[in-house]
């Protein structure tokens, strides 16, 4: 794995020329329950992302650890930027990366939010729409583990529910206080409420007893194997 | 069914101060294959919502025919606006009926493009956030259609496919012009394209030439029950 | 008349290709006294639009049924847009349409108000600087109808007077409740007031008495023959 | 008169204090033909408040002179500003002397384009919903002095002709440049052009050949009893 | 000196076709002190002009007298602007200039704070990205008179001090009321307040009643004389 | 040092609930020399900020490591944001440790470039003026560090000169890649350039070939001294 901003101008300049992938990791301050750390999406991000750079010999740029996080936002402890703020902020970085010559980017996010992933998504898409041989990907890690709903997890697990658990007991244990029982989570479908947290009160979604680090083990490794078919198909082909 | 703007201003007080239920239909003006026409969504959501008033003795305001349409902008006749510009539009609509006393709303969409939703929603987001008593809800037909993916219809049924042309047929047969036969796309999930449209060159996702006009009654059937459930639940309750 | 989205989009592109006319309506959700409905200035400009569409084989756009209103702000049953939220509407829309190769648009608003126009002739004009082969007229029939003011109708006459009540009355006489007295307004010219309403508090500018169809009929025949003029002379040349 | 900006903090407090007017003037940087200044309207207005703030014991404030000039933007000299940064330059100064105590302000504009005066009138709006007890009067002495139009003055007269020559005429002799002959235009009323120079390629709209400083005064005379008029009646009583 | 707006546009066209150099003059209306007039800052630079535009037969574009004082703001008479606008206004006036020829300006602004004149300055930039062959120089007079701290003058001087009491002694002696005694001030160098008057009482920065108008010349000799060496080397050469 | 984000949710509203300090650490991608890495700024503030965040038990929140860098725009490597992003992105950030109830916030860059601070201290000055009990310092450890300009380190050093260099050799030896001679820089110092890199064509401003790790450790220790006063006596006070 290459850290870009520890190398040097004439370092990062080399890689680029010989068409090197970079890697831009996206985070969140976000509520994740009593148990998990607010850097719970940060930090499942960016251990995939040292797998995945190391693998492919990418550079890793700063990660962006400010994400959209509307809806658990009356919880304390999460600091959510606006959908424009987090839109410019990514599509300033890309055409950055573009301007400097970088030709294949991945934005990986750990944070999974609808209208964050939109916005991830349209400033990238303003991106490639001026630079259109820019080979670009943006996802979240958990698209993909949500593959694995009712295959082995709950149909309805969530954040911080046993997946998203799972997987800082693995990467931080030390940075996880118990494993709360089930919280189950009903919510009308299409409301839109200005205290969205009361269809969550303890902020999960799904059952974190049920958390270990062998299944945080095994989610990673299916979404670090899908992403590496995806990266050399997509990215490097 | 009572059209919002058919009322003049007493009449429209009247029914505000008795709590009356608005439904705002968003459609959209972009291409649907070369057998459906660019009204696609629009009519269906508007099919859909002329029931809906008439079971609840709501107001229709008058439809937003125009959406966010970015993967089908190449083809001809799509007529996109912008993310920004649909957030304000809507925006402006729900904060005005807000102001008027309005505090039961339903925005249906035809369209159900994520950006194009995203943008409905954190417009809705916005105008929650400051009319906290405002019973709002946002969503897309097709948002309910797609439950019925994998029960009788093809699992990866889409854009103006067996679903979708079957209930223009019971619409509006006098706008379907054939049956095309089946489109497979297997696009690139997570990839940003500027020219979107060569991951489905004919406009098309999924299967045409298997749409019924009985199919399209069916599936509206369907959406429209779910939907009662829901607005009884949600918003009338 | 050819509804524009009710094409497909072949049909579409044919039509664009053949250098077909597109015309958008615009009108607005306002107040219009107590005797008329809140759809006075859209159902208005689309008659209109009907018959011209008629006459020269023009495409029709879905109408954009919400308006800048302010002035009549604070009476029920007006839903207003902001000016930079029509303006930029207007101009993604004539965007796309210049997009997909159209190059002869008229846009016809049957909401007249001063701000109102100039966002659309903004949106206009920066469409124009970008595409300067394209013919664009934007106006609104009240432009026209007031040549008539002093020749067989009031001086003063205006919002929901004797021409407006009397062209309702021939369009729609089941949405048209009685004839209101004369309503008599003398503004002060130049000022700016958070209650404009306070200089005409019957929602009303000018003598709704005197309305009868037929005037509306004259109305209409005038302004139709002059629009006619307009469009040979300065669009289709 | 009292030039706002000559007085120091304490004497413009006490002048607030005791419900002051202020006068802001408007003008622009625009052709005004081959015999006009650029500083045409500027001066008009300029001269105009000087006799007005010497009546009412006024305050003026620092004159604004660039304006927005879309229409003559080709011409040499024309020095356009945007709608929305003069909209927001009004605004914030509006705001500012509300902010102050100021409750009596008069806006005049020596430019009266019709964007130029919506944006004017905008800010206003915004200010005045604010701050409802402001007394706001925006103008520009041309919506006046058109009122001469047909009386004695040709019906057509207009940009850098009859009126605006002979009031140069009685102010500025020295900056007059000879009185060219009539300029005939005759455009089409409701086209947007990107070159709405072609529509009078001289730059003048109306004849400078008949203009006198005799008839600059009388124009001069007209607008100013008309502004006292209405001073009295609308803002100072 | 040439004022550039009393051209008219065929003598500013050739002044521009010459290579002829614009000055614009930026001020403020913002309290200094009780002693000091509202357009303390607004009359040191256009006096300064004025001896520039002799010096090099410049035309002077019309003073912008509004600038950005937020640390002022909440004493009487300050008019502050935002940054975004005073950026717009700015970088509108500059492309203007630059799309009728001219290619050498200077910025001259009287007002010499941080946030003014970065926004000065990031329109600037704006535009040479656009117009790379633009000579352009932007800069406070206070800029330069600040080299004399230390030397004839106290350190920490500043803001109604001895230099700008000094200045304004010498050009304007009747707006001057009294020399009031040294105010120290001693802020915290990196807090920001919502009130930032109260590190400075008075509205003063340093000790006017060392004030004369003789130094106020020595200041103007010194800034001149810079002045005229930079722009022969970096603006002329 | 408490790592903001590794707090849960209830750890983080107790910390805050007692008072707790928080520090936001501001960076930059942007070359310096070929011998300095592109993370220069942000390692040089977040090692300070460590030691702060250890004397004085504070939060340290993630970092964002994008700043305003036009200056070395066109130098390879640099990622510049836009004035506009990274100031709404600190606003952001602060109103959301304000709404959780923070109210002790120093904001600390590595980066000083001018319009980057001004960025900021906007930022800060919006937060400021909505949450009036707010203590708020902002600022760059060079603005300190410059301090020793002319006292053992050359009057005219700056960008990766003898002090920055000598800061990074102290913390990350490994991450330096020689000591290049000195850089004469003299540059018209009010001039703006499209091209500003042709002013310090190697990407220095000062001598790196003095710098060691014991300077650095100097600098280093003068800048925290300084710091700890300041926020003792402003901050904690």
């Amino acid at each position: 794995m290459v850290i870009l901003d520890e190398l040097n101008m004439n370092e990062f300049a080399e890689r680029v020329k010989k068409g090197g992938l970079v890697i831009v990791p996206v985070g969140s301050v976000e509520e994740h329950g009593e148990h998990l750390p607010l850097c719970t999406d940060s930090i499942q991000a960016e251990a995939l992302i040292k797998k995945l750079a190391d693998k492919f010999d990418a550079m890793v740029a700063p990660p962006i650890r400010y994400g959209e996080c509307s809806s658990t936002r009356n919880f304390p402890g999460t600091i959510t930027i606006s959908f424009d703020t987090l839109r410019s902020l990514m599509r300033e970085v890309l055409e950055e990366l573009c301007r400097n010559g970088v030709r294949r980017i991945i934005v990986l996010s750990g944070h999974a939010g609808r209208a964050h992933m939109i916005a991830l998504r349209e400033a990238g898409r303003e991106v490639v729409m001026k630079h259109n041989d820019l080979k670009l990907m943006v996802l979240s890690d958990y698209e993909i583990a949500y593959d694995l709903l009712g295959k082995g997890f709950d149909k309805d697990d969530g954040h911080a529910g046993t997946i998203e658990t799972s997987r800082v007991l693995q990467l931080r244990p030390d940075l996880v206080r118990g494993k709360p029982r089930k919280a189950k989570v009903r919510p009308p479908k299409y409301m839109i409420y200005a205290d969205p947290e009361r269809l969550f009160p303890r902020g999960i979604w799904g059952d974190p007893s049920k958390a270990t680090a062998e299944k945080g083990k095994k989610v990673e490794d299916y979404v670090f194997k899908e992403l590496v078919k995806m990266v050399k198909k997509d990215i490097l082909s």
